[in-house]
């Protein structure tokens, strides 16, 4: 009785290997998409909706990633550093930028506050601890994120006092994680 | 005479260096902007209207620049070329991707044509040959743009059959011109 059992269990294998690399392929994607049928997930963060518009993983971008995301209301980032650069446009709704440059000091450390709202802008230097929080109680804040060197490396911090050698990495990051593949060396 | 005459004729010219410099400057600028305030110009072309949301130039970005351009009903940009990653993502309107793929040929040669609408993003390989033109004669075509490698140095095609090598470097490009300056080498 173990034979057809075991020829079911390996043909659903092979069924899940080909759907999830479909869906990690570039090729067969049209070069112009449809933003509202990319993949969209909370990727188990409670009031996040993260969509990767052109990612490293996921399309073959090597020097910029886009993404859009939306908090519901209360909902934030992690704080968080990473080695890149990183710019935000305010699609929708309004929040709070908590940023703390003194990244000299051993831990970020009280961070500055700064109002963001829909239609702004702002960039987040290399390396400073960051967090951005819908604090609008009855909107979604809407926002477009644009980083360089993907795919991202993010440091996360438990709060604002943990020392920089103490924030944990996360790599691959959530979004990247089904897909992500350790990357080949360049042929010469 | 000449005496009253040559000191505004310096403190004009003072002025204006003044004016310019605080154009150029990053230093003052608030961390958070309204993008509605920014500077926006047609560079001189019909039916344009670019602002550079982020950039290496006018805000020190060494890795991604951000811009925001209106074309209106029947304008395009120029066929051209750049080597580095370019993403667009539309925000309003529709009208025409002509796509160039094949630059191992000597010139870009008929390029394929999609059509782009909004909510829809797409991005250029690197050096392929170019053009976005609004194609629909009722609405505005507003996109957002993400380049790397800032600023952009840009070839001009005059047409699709002009070879790569006669193709013009337009570089400093038109926005980038007022506050481009030559990098210094960094210092050991």
């Amino acid at each position: 009785m173990a034979g057809p059992c075991l020829v079911i269990f390996f043909a659903l294998l092979l069924l899940s290997a080909i759907a999830e690399a479909s869906q990690c392929s570039v090729k067969g994607l049209p070069l112009v998409r449809n933003i509202s049928e990319l993949p969209q997930d909370n990727y188990g963060r409670g009031g996040l909706s993260h969509i990767t518009i052109a990612g490293s993983v996921m399309h073959g971008m090597k020097e910029v990633e886009l993404w859009l995301q939306t908090f519901a209301p209360g909902s934030a980032t992690p704080i968080h550093r990473h080695s890149c650069e990183e710019v935000f446009v305010v699609l929708k709704g309004s929040g709070t930028l908590y940023l703390a440059s003194n990244s000299h000091e051993k831990y970020p450390g009280k961070p500055q506050e700064f109002k963001i709202y829909s239609n702004s802008t702002f960039h987040i230097p290399v390396n400073d601890a960051h967090q951005v929080w819908n604090t609008n109680e009855h909107e979604d804040l809407q926002i477009l994120v644009v980083i360089s060197r993907p795919p991202v490396k993010v440091f996360i911090y438990e709060d604002w006092f943990m020392p920089h050698t103490a924030a944990k990495l996360k790599f691959p990051f959530y979004w990247d994680e089904q897909c992500f593949q350790v990357p080949q060396k360049d042929e010469l």
